[in-house]
């Protein structure tokens, strides 16, 4: 078997991927290591940039995401008894971020390609990457108790961050940067009315707090807790009275569920450079990890598939390898001011423990600067809703 | 003896607040325990933002100022090989900074207070605060071998940070917070043209530098430095040529000149809660000081000084006690968003030992985002000239 891009993970990179270049006329193999249900039924980010969103329109996968995302023009920050609302639109002359669960967008793309009757395969069992610094790099894999193997031209690498892709790469040939957070996020999908029709994030004494939403019907919230939180600790009962506080909820405004989802996200900066090795490029999570206080996961993975696009098909039109030789220090540029970003907010709004007392009076001299300073909010806007692409 | 307002302390804060004091018929005497001599020669800042030469013309000492002061309408950052410039003027409306040393302003404030014939002593020994919770606080020192005392209304302690007001109040009535950085500067002030007509802030591998100016012919240029750091491994020649190296220079563009005076300036971050006790009103150093990075500390107190005497002027003409009752939290207001503001710059742009590399990173994206963004380059610059004064 053989194809131009050997695909290697079937979320919302790999699948964006897959997509765009076969609206380029570039053939590819996805290959998935879980089952549809499982990836399909993975709850993960739900909030996509304005270019995100244009993006995955322009690959012609955003129909549902136009009939069902629910647009937002703006989000409020709770502090100190106060509320500012941040107005994205207003701020960046009208760009807007759309809720639409990850799952969704690959629900989306994972039918679009089997109606078009493109390869993808789920449950493809011990993928390995063969020869990835030679110019036929090779995938094999195990299904339905077979052996296969795909010979690329490219493999893209789209399997997160414990993926087998960035671990097929010499360890002496990358440089990772590594931020463990001192907390994590307990995490709910509950069946009730979002607290608010635009996002909330409080920081308060007892730590961090978030109003999100999937529907108007179901909410997604956050709570600030230890990395190693016991689960058992936190019955619905407790989950809701910590939420009204540290979100500063006024009478009516956050109605109690039904609890349909419980967890835990650890919260992690983590880079990895470059992001390519000979024909083996990375994107998504398999090359970085945010923290998910910016919300931006999912759209950084979106902006690296882009500049992955762009290179493959200036490759395959026999244009050379410029723009692949510099995919990973584009792709970088943007994904360190991501970090920076998705750093401040996490600092900015999150209790450290055993703080020191200056940092956290510089912390809440921040917010109210924000709050007073067009200049900080429109800086904070305009990550928000996402820096424009190099392209 | 008495007076409606002791001021205790011949810097700019306390000259400032004598000088404004009398243009509204309030009476104040100024006591300073250094020589004449050794205040107006005390180097130390030399950077004022818009507001505070709005406000020493409103107070009618900015004579001089407006004729020799240098006026900057922007700034340059250089990092990792780029030079950026901040556009001061042209990103806050035309607001500018002017460059004119600290000990400039006093000796314009002293000359005017002599030749107005109004009180100010010098060399005034064991100066000591009584009796400041009550209505009627006194001050006692020695000079010329006698004893003196003054009742007073109020007493302003402007005496900088290691001076006796701060310390006069019980430490249980106060909230300290400080921050000491793990480094500090070496400063140099050289009969050398100026490397640019503005401002030069470096980032660089070995670590921070600034060249600024006190004239068109002389030079004030600073390297970051151990906090211990031993002058007598600096001969001229290495400070000459680490400075070259740090700021980038190109041929021609840094003048080796004689060097008149070589010190080492600490970096502490250091808030005082609140900034009065009873009658006694700390205004600048003696409540707050910011590491010099931000150029903020003489505007700092010029600002505290704006606010304490328009409580003062209420409180005289009878219209009670609500702005003096308001001055602690009026003024760190301010104090916390210059804070935030100096604490900034200053990680921004040095190196840190033993930093981790995420950080690093961190710190390079943040400067490249500024390098793009209006709006990232508006909040440094609109801290930079000044926030807007609360009144």
């Amino acid at each position: 078997m053989r194809t131009q891009v050997g695909i290697i993970g079937a979320g919302p990179a790999g699948l964006l991927l897959a997509q765009m270049l076969h609206r380029r006329g570039i053939d590819s193999v996805v290959l998935e290591a879980r089952s549809r249900d499982y990836v399909e039924g993975r709850i993960r980010a739900g909030l996509l940039e304005q270019g995100a969103v244009d993006t995955l329109t322009e690959a012609g996968v955003a129909d549902r995401l136009h009939r069902e995302g629910l647009v937002h023009q703006g989000l409020a920050l709770r502090f100190g008894g106060r509320e500012e609302r941040i107005d994205l639109a207003g701020l960046t002359g009208g760009k807007v971020v759309t809720i639409y669960g990850q799952q969704e967008a690959v629900k989306d793309m994972i039918a679009r390609r089997l109606a078009d009757g493109l390869p993808l395969h789920f449950e493809a069992a011990d993928v390995a990457v063969h020869d990835i610094a030679s110019h036929r790099p090779r995938i094999t894999w195990r299904q339905d108790g077979q052996e296969h193997a795909l010979d690329c031209d490219v493999i893209a690498g789209c399997d997160g961050f414990h993926g087998i892709c960035r671990a097929a790469i010499p360890p002496a040939d990358l440089t990772v940067y590594d931020r463990i957070y001192p907390f994590a996020w307990l995490g709910i999908l509950s069946r009730s009315r979002p607290m608010s029709e635009e996002l909330i994030y409080a920081r308060h004494a007892q730590g961090f707090a978030l109003a999100t939403m999937r529907s108007a019907t179901v909410s997604r919230l956050y709570l600030q807790c230890a990395p190693e939180e016991d689960l058992s600790q936190w019955p619905d009962e407790r989950i809701w009275v910590e939420l009204a506080t540290r979100l500063g909820a006024r009478e009516g405004e956050l109605e109690v569920g039904p609890i349909l989802q419980k967890g835990v996200t650890a919260m992690r900066s983590f880079v990895t450079e470059p992001m390519r090795h000979g024909r083996l490029f990375l994107a998504g999570d398999a090359a970085h990890i945010v923290p998910p206080t910016g919300a931006k996961g999912m759209n950084l993975a979106i902006a690296d598939v882009r500049v992955l696009v762009r290179a493959l098909e200036a490759f395959f039109a026999g244009r050379g390898e410029a723009l692949m030789d510099a995919y990973s220090a584009t792709c970088l540029d943007r994904v360190w001011k991501v970090q920076r970003f998705s750093w401040w907010m996490t600092q900015l709004l999150h209790r450290y423990n055993g703080e020191d007392a200056f940092e956290e009076r510089v912390r809440m001299a921040e917010l109210d600067y924000l709050a007073g300073s067009v200049a900080a909010r429109t800086t904070l806007a305009e990550n928000y809703v996402g820096l424009p692409y190099a392209d």
